[in-house]
């Protein structure tokens, strides 16, 4: 009764509903998921799950998978193949979290995941040296935290769409992500969306969208 | 000289370069246009051209078309015809500039475009009422002001990417378009992406982007 | 000394005094709550009392109600019994800690309760399901956060007051229920007054000044 | 095609839909009217009309009244009689455009309007002069702007709800309104309902609801 | 070497320095307390000692007096005896730590203070009840959190200065104390100065300059 | 009507109510300086006074004495003369019409005004070549656009109250005067109090009320 | 008296006061430029003079030189020659005016100006075709608005320097410069410096500053 | 494959790379300090180091020193000695940490480090009894907190660049290190540049880039 769960979701959108962890109890959790495996949902996942409570979620739902980085924890997965890879990038090694909980859901979801770490544009030469990746991508995620300038340099060599994804690494003026995220809605490159702070799951499930067309 | 035109840019990213009019001379806009022009550009356009310019800059560009609601100037157009249309929705009848930018833009650059103005939250039956071009689309672009909620409800029904565009129209809380983008940032709907406040031509570039694939 | 407990309020105003916990020491909140009951206040009420604090508060108060997911401490109830309900809605799970709040106030003032829960804007068809409950309602509560647009669909569908509350349920832009309360604040729909982040209580006290008339 | 007019929000909601002229030229704010007018609205009303825009529409409406204080155009009214009334008062003179907007869009609904002005906190006994007025009153709305302390002081005082609107009178630190619209939000005291700044229409709105019940 | 001691404030300004603890080490304020002891200056004090820190400092500075809840630590006083006392006003009970840190301050200087707590304006009739305290200050500290509303009330009652201090005591839109810092600063009343949120220090050394006239 | 003049203000705070223009009509000042003419006030002032406005109100106020640069319009003065002098500085040249405001304001309160301008602390020896104003003052007002550092400077080495205004001087991340401000709330000087930006007759009302002590 | 010019700054810090036009009559212009003429100042400069106040200013200062698109007004100039040279690039054409504040105060202050217009990341290969005048510069100014993305390129691969200047120049989230501004002052590249928002004079003077050493 | 050193930066830029430990694990630090190592690069060092990861990466690294004021580790050191000194100056005590970050890495990177701590502008004469330390300064790095005044006020006396490093020490409206970055960014002295809030790495980055001119 605490929660509605949206059963049609995937009929509609092409992605089953997934679960948000903050904010609720283990218990809860553990309710949701169990009621969703009975209408025989093929993917069940659940984000921004700590690792302490992804242990006491475990023992009422054994069979639950958890990836520690990206903070997610699932039971099965979606078997359709798309066409088309997700390339996802980022600027340094502190936005692996984020990263990782787009690559994550993304092949949870049953796509092909492409990753390039640590490209960030204070030596641009990074980049250029993987050049290919970019001429040759469906669909980008681009992760940025500090200035969050690496989506704009892409975004301007790619033949493709671009996902930006800021994250809250940084310090002082960053203001929790506040700094990356006005570099991307700024930029002076087309073919960018922009998605919330530390939000890889979102810009996982839009690259979704996309290649499904 | 004042000026370095990226006329390799069509060929890395599908689109060529789109002069921003704001902060240029009309003179400096005329020889832009020109320079492109005898470089071949089969499209050649600038956004945000207020009228008073746009009468100063068509003494040097005898044959520049202006729309005056979407404050496009433009010469030739991209005759490519691509696969899959583009449709655009509003929240309210204000939202229209913004709309228009987005369309005119998606037109020039040889897309199909659909037009739903003015089916707000407020009345969700006017939205509901429409449901198949939602269920049809291919790519949405919905544009909305003021507390800016029509984008997660598109996008909660929508089986394709939303692109969620702010608008400044409104006024005290809005703060010129804050309220709407944070909204729209903070969606609980997936498979969308924002672009900044009042940006419907960067919408209609990355759906470009999307239909190019 | 250290408080001028307000005994005449319940006159001016219909209900007594409610004690803030926060910021307080348990022995002033002890203190406050014999000095009420010695006046005769039928209904002692304490609000944002964390359960560590109320085990202490329980020593010197043993009649203490504690409600832990409203994190209400309370002594007595409101006898009067009042014409019409308060119906109280949230977007998410996540968002209940809020709507409890206010719900026990309702209910320890002598107000007869409605719950709906998890019926955000994501999967719309949840809230018109539910549509009956909107139609027959006296007054609303709305209780959402991340982008908060539950409110705004709402009171575009209701015959009555909507009150709206933002939460600080979200991460990243929604700077800790900012993005809510935007939204909130400049809803296109009419027939809706917003209350402080969190503030499930004064929703409660709004809507019982409502159908206290 | 421009606009879907909501012509059913009388019977859902009250009252009818009212046309916010910000953002819309004369030519649409006619068309609106007048079709509204062939479906047999009893109160066509529009907000924030300028009055030389108001001229213009007067061309194509010719039976349009214009309030110029509270910038509001206006055809018909609403003839049903409500019980009660609503109060309104003002914290400062400058502030009356806002409370004025309030005063005659309750008017036209058919609402009893008693009207007190200047009574800020800077010199309390002014309001406490006029005691009887909060003493007596259904529901109130209180208009403020610099500090916005009024609402706080008067809902301590009143047995009925109360409804806060800030206003963007003041300078520096009020940031437009900011500066009221937090003290609004804050307020220690309860029963007490906030609306965007400026939003005296808004306010009407709420108190009609409340009244219509 | 890492401290500069200021061994002529007093001289130039009539206090002597005092030291700021957070960002300090315990043996850092150990040093400082004990290099101005041997400069024979009369008070040395500490302010934002946390207990922990001051337990630290006592074995070091085994004269040191504590007064948690003004988190102050102090050797010494001031003998000097001024004209007229600093009456101090709290609108809650949580803005007591606030009160303190200014009460003590000012009596470690010489100063007579009068303590008046708890007279917020959701219930006016307890400030007003006090009113001689107002009618017959010299100067007023006034302390509040919230929407911070107390000093304007006082300001436009009060004979003599107006020191306001707002407190980080509210959430939600209370942004750790800007909501009541902005009502002080916006204030319609006249003859208020503000400081910093939280700052009842520098309250009281500006009330001592005021009084040392 | 419209306005409560605060007759008593005299009686209760030492000065009689100054009327504030902005927001006001012509005619609304007019009546309200007649009303106060009436009852004899003294003083009758009116701040923020644009000079196409003043012209209006001199039509029905011949005997309007208008101060240009400070945007002051007078009748009358205070005749009592207090002890002590009210010294205020300028840290630039483009401070000087908020320091005539405060300069204005004080003499016709009957205060003694010493003025310099233009000490600010790019070129800290201009302040300590007249370091004897400082040595020498009652109560300082300081007032300071850009980074606003001057106050901090002067409180370091006055003998006496120093009150602080910000002033919108400035450009990019000044943000209209909240630059200055911060600067001063979070001054490691003390005896130091801020009023609101540009506000330079709150500065010397609160002067004043320190002088008559 | 309303200016006390700083006319020991040449000396003590290698440049002369510059006078900023901003919120000064032109009277006053005319009267500090006179002055300083007399005392020999080499190099009389004002900056963010409007092209009218440079008019009137003209009719008093007749050999008054007038650079439109920087908006500086001078007198003289700085005969001395520095070594090395003071490389200024921008990321758009709309950048120029703030870029020509940078090189026409450098050329007043006698340095070589190397200046490279409209090379932004949306295109890096319009930067990377320049690469020598990077690898060749002894001081670097970037200017960029929108994103500001171009100073963390630069500063990555130059070996000097590198003073990033945001500018306003962009809509919407760039908030008047703010969002280049944070961009910049988070940048992950090293050796950069920031200065205000347009602030090109800044600029020059701290490269003159390193360059003099 | 986490990380892609950047082996060239001290061939580009003059210094190699620095690892920013923040949101890295000790076992990636340790692997990058490794993999640096076995390229040869002569300085390997990594900021904000916590003294608990500190002593984790001493497992894997067993000659790494640690500096625990400056949250600094490190292994070699730059041999080439560079001409001139940096000079690095803090308002009080609090700052030590950031200007300690700021003293370590530019010894290591072979520079010559004068300090000067605790001369902040609220007692003025401790920087004037230091004024031969600016007069002789080549470069300055100039740390403050709360107001951040000190910056203004040193480059107002220096013959050499500034480099002005806001930190996060204050309370309530310094925001975190707002305040003192404002305040340094609004300076009406010329010849700074700022860096971010608590940025001493960065600051002597600049500082050396400007010394190996
Ligand atoms: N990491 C995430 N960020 C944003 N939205 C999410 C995230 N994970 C799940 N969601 C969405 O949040 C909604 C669930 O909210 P709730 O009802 O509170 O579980 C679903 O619509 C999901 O699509
Ligand atoms: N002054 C106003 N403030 C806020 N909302 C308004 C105002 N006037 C009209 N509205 C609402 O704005 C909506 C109309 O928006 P639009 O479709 O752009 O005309 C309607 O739902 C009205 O209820
Ligand atoms: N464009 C500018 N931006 C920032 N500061 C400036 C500018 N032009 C001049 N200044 C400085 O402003 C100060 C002059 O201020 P004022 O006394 O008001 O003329 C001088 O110290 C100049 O160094
Ligand atoms: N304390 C610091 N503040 C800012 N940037 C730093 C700091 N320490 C190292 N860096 C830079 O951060 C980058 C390394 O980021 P990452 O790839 O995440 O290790 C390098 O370019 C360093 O120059
Ligand atoms: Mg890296
Ligand atoms: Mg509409
Ligand atoms: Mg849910
Ligand atoms: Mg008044
Ligand atoms: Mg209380
Ligand atoms: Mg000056
Ligand atoms: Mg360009
Ligand atoms: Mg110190």
């Amino acid at each position: 009764d605490f929660a509605k769960i949206d059963h049609h979701r995937q009929l509609r959108t092409g992605f089953p509903e997934v679960i948000w962890s903050q904010g609720k109890t283990p218990e809860q959790i553990i309710q949701i998921m169990n009621a969703m495996r009975s209408q025989g949902t093929p993917l069940i996942m659940t984000t921004r799950l700590e690792s302490d409570i992804a242990e006491i979620v475990s023992l009422g739902v054994p069979d639950l998978r958890y990836y520690p980085l990206a903070k997610i924890g699932a039971i099965g997965k979606i078997e359709q193949k798309y066409q088309g890879k997700i390339s996802i990038l980022t600027a340094g090694t502190a936005d692996l979290p984020v990263a990782q909980e787009a690559a994550i859901t993304a092949e949870l979801c049953g796509f092909e995941v492409e990753r390039l770490w640590d490209v960030g544009v204070a030596g641009i030469h990074r980049l250029l040296n993987h050049r290919h990746i970019i001429d040759n991508a469906d669909v980008l995620i681009v992760v940025a935290g500090m200035e969050g300038a690496l989506p704009s340099v892409v975004a301007g060599m790619a033949p493709c769409p671009v996902i930006a994804v800021p994250t809250s690494i940084g310090y002082g003026t960053s203001f929790g992500g506040v700094a990356p995220l006005l570099t991307m809605l700024n930029s002076c490159a087309t073919g960018m969306g922009v998605v919330n702070i530390d939000n890889g799951f979102g810009a996982a499930m839009l690259a979704g969208q996309i290649l499904r067309l």
